[in-house]
């Protein structure tokens, strides 16, 4: 690749000066990042610039493409089959991806979920999944293609060739204040899903106290700035708003919520759980241009066949299916002071104190506790006797719970029996 | 010194929310960048949220005083005499401190000037007078207090100790398109001349094409910002804004500015010059309380009392007033292509020519040709006639007269004989 030069020092000017980048510049700084030939200093300010002077449709796309090519771009010649994935940005309790994935496979769509380490109050799902004895992240492209093609979904580890760039920038972006802006996040998350060669992509929105987007406008704008990157890229993109107020399931932690997937994929779970992996994979099947109606996916939960894919899956990868989950070496529970209904569980709360049991990690090198984190035994809306648990905290490391409990202070809230606590719909709005 | 806590990425999202820094982010944060706890990357993303979102006046009074605090602060206990100091912000054949400091000296008011090298199209102070043979820039601090006190005046480097955040920081805005920013000028300049311990100071705020600040609106604020900085960290601090749209003098470039300097030094040289330097020295002698008319400082230019000072504190430094100055190996000539008036004369042109001929630096680590530089035989207003020489351009290297000519391009302009051509004052304003 022969590019045109540029000076960093201009390209940020350019941005600073609430110019557009253009196609040669945004090229030229991706790949001198990559290459090391822009420090680190000169990207923080540039993100910054972008952070408040934003990025225009056609800058995103090629700032998005740019990240693709700083590395390799995965795809699946051997296959007969379509591909289709799935992007969460993020919740408590959203362990989604783990019921899902088999589920879709039992319908002839392979899964190839690239996928990452948790951050802050939301978990990783690679995290939850190495709670279960044996199981490993790290796969070579040659195994993925393998397992693809003989099981139907791999969820494993994204490999250090796949954008690159992206890798860089989003550990640079951590550290200086340049998270929380559309272009930069849009772009993160689409240069890796296009990278990682999917045909179909279903991304799976949170909105709400637990979710990076509290708002359903910004959440909206994200959604819209990923599904037309997608479709740009020629990536079959949906997206679906979903909520985020309260945790998903009865369980945020990384054992525990490989426990509750494993019930779903058993036929049972949670119902906003099963009711959300339900309708993504109607909505993976219709994008890789295999529809299927909700009664036939539920079915494939009902009748074992997407348990049978995931034990195949989680064999694949050297795990034990049948092997018993850690569990924590201390509980304590939380009870209900009074009778009443329980009318409020904020999702961030119990994000948090799940994550300070310490199911989550505060530096990407810290370790995770895989029995950590809190068990919910009633949702909002549910009736609750005074002495009766509301919840049990999970941990190894019982020094743990004094800042876990400073969390849930005001995380929750009783009304009188007989409230009617209204019921929140987990699907918000639908883009494509 | 007992800092209160903060975290770097709090810090950031504070000044990128458009909030205020509070005292103690700023006094946290500049310590800690400056003992290397806060990354360049950090400093480089708040530096770009401060030019994009603003300081208001006391977190730059705050800034100011923290960029002090992490170094020393100079005093002259020893001395009997007022101290006074002048900046420039920088112009082309702005070699007004050489005359201006052992001028202001015969007054018996004392002159620390702790100077910096150039960098870009404007020349350094300290690399002008490198090129006397044997004079040397770095002294130490008992030094600075020896010579105050036996020659009355000073030029010298700066030394590792003033300022030391401002060093790191300036370094890093140069390469992250963070410079042109008041409130981070501002407190870079003042900080350094505040913890210089000088009672009075005279800021030369340029205005034109050759400075720094094109817009006279920009220069009375960035000259308002500082003065109010000096005013109330307790230096008697005036600001003068004067004309930078032509060159200074004759000269631009090291030994050819000493020459002229010498010139006036000698009670001749070109008026502008001429007229500049006394109106600094005024300036300096009534902010340090020993109001002087103009007619006496002229008269010190004169009668050879200011050159008895020059020759003074250049052996002071080791070097040897009566050297012959270095001069180019190789000269060109730019004619008059007709006669007529010389209309027009860019300073930015002249700068950048003399830039590349190689009077000034691209890198801080690159060396400087003492003798290179453009020499003026006209100035505007003047009536040249056809072959007659416009200007002389100096270098040791001929391969560079070419890129010299392109800066020329453009920057000179000829008017019929007898247009009349308006005078520009040297001093467009005055803020105390």
């Amino acid at each position: 690749m022969s590019l045109e030069q540029f000076d960093a020092v201009d390209v940020i000017r350019t941005k600073r000066d609430k110019h557009h980048l253009s196609p040669g510049q945004i090229d030229w700084v991706i790949d001198a990042y990559t290459r090391g030939l822009v420090a680190e200093e000169q990207m923080s300010a540039l993100a910054m610039a972008i952070f408040l002077n934003g990025m225009n449709r056609s800058e995103i796309e090629r700032w998005t493409n740019a990240m693709i090519e700083s590395g390799e771009r995965l795809s699946y010649p051997g296959l007969t089959v379509p591909t289709a994935d799935k992007h969460s940005t993020g919740g408590v309790g959203d362990k989604i991806t783990l019921p899902l994935a088999p589920l879709v496979a039992v319908f002839d769509v392979a899964v190839p979920q690239l996928s990452g380490r948790g951050l802050g109050h939301t978990g990783g799902t690679l995290d939850k999944l190495e709670s279960i004895p044996g199981w490993r992240a790290n796969l070579t492209n040659d195994e993925v293609q393998a397992q693809l093609a003989s099981v139907g979904a791999v969820i494993c580890a994204a490999g250090p060739g796949l954008a690159p760039a992206d890798k860089k920038l989003y550990a640079l972006r951590d550290v200086t204040s340049t998270v929380e802006c559309i272009p930069l996040i849009a772009s993160s998350i689409m240069s890796k899903k296009i990278a990682e060669g999917t045909g179909a992509l279903v991304l799976d929105v949170k909105v709400g106290s637990g979710a990076f987007m509290k708002d359903i406008d910004n959440a909206r704008e994200l959604a819209r700035t990923m599904v037309d990157l997608g479709t740009d890229a020629g990536v079959k993109t949906v997206a679906l708003l979903t909520n985020m107020e309260s945790p998903l399931g009865l369980t945020a932690g990384n054992a525990l919520e490989v426990r509750e997937s494993v019930e779903v994929l058993a036929g049972g779970g949670p119902r906003d759980v099963v009711d959300l992996t339900v309708a993504l994979a109607v909505e993976m099947l219709a994008a890789a241009g295999k529809p299927t109606d909700e009664v036939r996916v539920r079915t494939a939960l009902a009748d074992g066949r997407a348990m049978d894919v995931w034990r195949a899956m989680i064999r694949a990868q050297g795990g034990d299916p049948d092997a018993p989950l850690p569990t924590a070496k201390e509980t304590e529970a939380i009870v209900a002071p009074a009778d009443g209904v329980l009318a409020r569980l904020d999702a961030y709360g119990v994000g948090v104190a799940a994550w300070r049991l310490g199911a989550g990690r505060a530096r990407k090198e810290d370790p995770v506790q895989f029995a950590a984190g809190v068990e919910l035994h009633a949702k909002p809306g549910d009736a609750v006797m005074a002495g009766q648990p509301l919840m049990t905290l999970h941990t190894d490391t019982p020094e743990r719970f004094g800042r876990a409990y400073e969390a849930l202070e005001g995380a929750w809230e009783l009304a009188p029996i007989g409230t009617d606590i209204a019921a929140s719909p987990v699907v918000l709005d639908r883009l494509h």
